[in-house]
């Protein structure tokens, strides 16, 4: 219970989250955390005796190892011990080293990451994670889904501390009434959930594109403008479609998804699972080059005008967005209708995140979180968040 | 590494949150969690041997032990060892047994409660808390702002993975590129702040009073019978000026501000040195009863509708909100005017809690987290979330 020892925390990956992510945890004061080991593209250190310091950039690229993901596992591993903690930090996209982490895992390593490849991929690979993480190292990937913002930690909270009753009449009765405690019985149906259905933009980049092209007014910038202006801000990848395929909401659903695990959701076997209604339109499917796809996207300018006339004319705004729909067991991504008086056409701006939560407990008004969802800065906290709860 | 060994809980309190909580508590399935004691105001039980099971108001009704909290300090920490870990949960609102965290958390058992006092009240009370859990049990206390919302532990992990960089230019610069990282530069002025400002409404009652009295219409109902329906509807304290005082959002900022601990910021001696206004007119501010003072409230009518009506006026909205402002040292609890487009009139509906983070990484765009800030049901989540944190 007392003074905790240090914890040796290994780095691979060090773009624009990796050098953030680096530089926030060199910045934390009395550190608990020991710096062993960094990882790029082209280069490796590993120094167990002494720590990597603020001058780790120069320290990396006067190294002469080439990365070698075998040899870290080997020197990592032989530093774990009943009383010692070694976190590893994947601060990559890879799928190849989201594939180690049953490894990692298994060898008491715990693995922290924004990587969303290893739980948004095939479930043969999840499930290897979940069992190694049983009787080994811990994995925590809060930043995966809404990066810094509070998302994972808070379904898990929702999910373990759960009281499996049934819903329906009950659901409705609580409804208008959040001060007026309702005891719950114990036991009770086990297939009953206590979340009901995830609804959120969980996309920046949709966040964004949607937020300026549908306001609830019938006219407004085209399509075609608005996500090439998007992409000159660099909020879209150099390829946009590979946003407006809805990919990047497929994976997050599928975390998500998987750890509600209920029996009444699909077991997803992948993200390519997720009931996904692409945006880009079918003749545009196997453009190669970003600058070809935005010089022939005004083509489809009067379709999407149309959609937003449409939607104006309800009264509503369109959204790019996930649900989880637990009680009717459908996960999707797609383009949905919102009224102009909706969370997600009112409070929604910039290139924000919203997710609702809708749960039993917080009945017909959800939890809410929001805010910057994408970005280094955020997207470092939340990695960091998790290592902190290693301590 | 691998399986964890059972942690003892005992609990104080068995009220509409602790009887919520211990349901909670039995119903988690392979339970990491032995339930060793409940203390009630009249009885309490401990028995350390055979867990408390679903029987346990039978069990305590039938008990002849008067409670005796140094008794089962005594029991609790007989218990505690390098291996094993014990849990007391406060589910009262007791000053007497805030009074006890220091000792409990000195004899290495944790503290986990929604009970604000021992952090809102007097500072040598907290320090000495702070100081126990340095090298003894841990102190948790998620559900005392926002209940189950994750507001506490959104804050800590804004302030431990703070960058401390100064802002200003900085800030404005980033407010409009979420997705462009600014690369943290470590160390720099201490003195500056990763959380700028932390605005938000925070008590249920007066979200539901005025999401009622103030829509953004010039006129609407009187204020006397808006809190008068709230008091039916058992959203008040039995006497409403425990609510309209505004010291249980003068109790929450006191708690949040600690956690920030910038030295920009006024250390408060207790909650009562937060600059609060009350909502209470100075000639009801010593009406003995509940009733009375809802039977006089109807002379200030006019005094509240002049209010709305000069907000309408100007497009604005009413809201009573707590704002720890660490950029310009203040903090304050009052009545404020908030556009109607703005999220505290547009988002916030019922009693719901709103709470805007406002730091450096988050830029122009806050943080923002949403929904039910009361009720036993998601008060006891809370509460239990912040338990299997030990696990």
């Amino acid at each position: 219970m007392a003074s905790t020892p240090k914890i040796y925390v290994a780095i691979v990956g060090v773009g624009l989250v990796g050098s953030e992510f680096i530089n926030q945890l060199l910045s934390i004061p009395s550190s608990p955390f020991h710096l062993v080991s960094l990882t790029s593209t082209t280069r490796t250190i590993f120094n167990h005796s002494h720590p990597i310091s603020s001058a780790w950039k120069s320290d990396l690229s006067a190294s002469a190892d080439r990365p070698d993901l075998h040899k870290l596992t080997q020197q990592l591993s032989a530093l774990v011990s009943p009383t010692q903690k070694v976190a590893l930090i994947d601060n990559t996209s890879s799928e190849d080293v989201a594939a180690l982490y049953p490894t990692w895992l298994s060898t008491g390593i715990s693995v922290i990451t924004p990587n969303k490849k290893a739980f948004s991929s095939d479930v043969a690979l999840y499930d290897q994670i979940v069992a190694a993480s049983r009787t080994g190292g811990r994995f925590l990937n809060e930043a995966t889904v809404g990066a810094g913002l509070p998302v994972i930690g808070t379904l898990k909270d929702l999910v373990t501390t759960g009281d499996k009753r049934s819903f329906g009449v009950k659901m409705r009765a609580r409804s208008c009434s959040l001060f007026v405690p309702v005891v719950a019985t114990s036991g009770g149906d086990s297939h009953a959930q206590q979340v009901i259905k995830i609804e959120g933009v969980f996309s920046g980049t949709m966040s964004y594109i949607f937020n300026e092209f549908s306001t609830g007014k019938a006219d407004g910038p085209a399509f075609s403008s608005v996500v090439k202006i998007a992409r000159e801000k660099g909020y879209t990848e150099p390829h946009p479609a590979d946003d407006l395929n809805g990919f990047d909401v497929a994976r997050k659903l599928t975390i998500l998804s998987r750890i509600i695990a209920s029996p009444s959701l699909p077991k997803l076997q992948s993200f390519a699972s997720v009931e996904t209604a692409s945006l880009i339109p079918p003749a545009l499917e196997n453009i190669p080059t970003g600058d070809e796809f935005i010089a022939r996207l005004p083509e489809f300018d009067a379709h999407f005008a149309e959609m937003r006339a449409a939607a104006s004319a309800a009264g509503q705004v369109l959204r790019f967005v996930g649900v989880v729909d637990v009680v009717n067991g459908r996960v999707r991504a797609g383009l949905e209708k919102y009224p102009t008086t909706h969370p997600f056409a009112t409070s929604l701006g910039g290139s924000d995140n919203i997710i609702m939560f809708h749960t039993e407990r917080y009945g017909a008004r959800p939890l809410i979180v929001q805010g910057a969802g994408a970005g280094a800065a955020v997207t470092a906290m939340g990695v960091l968040g998790d290592l902190l709860k290693l301590t």
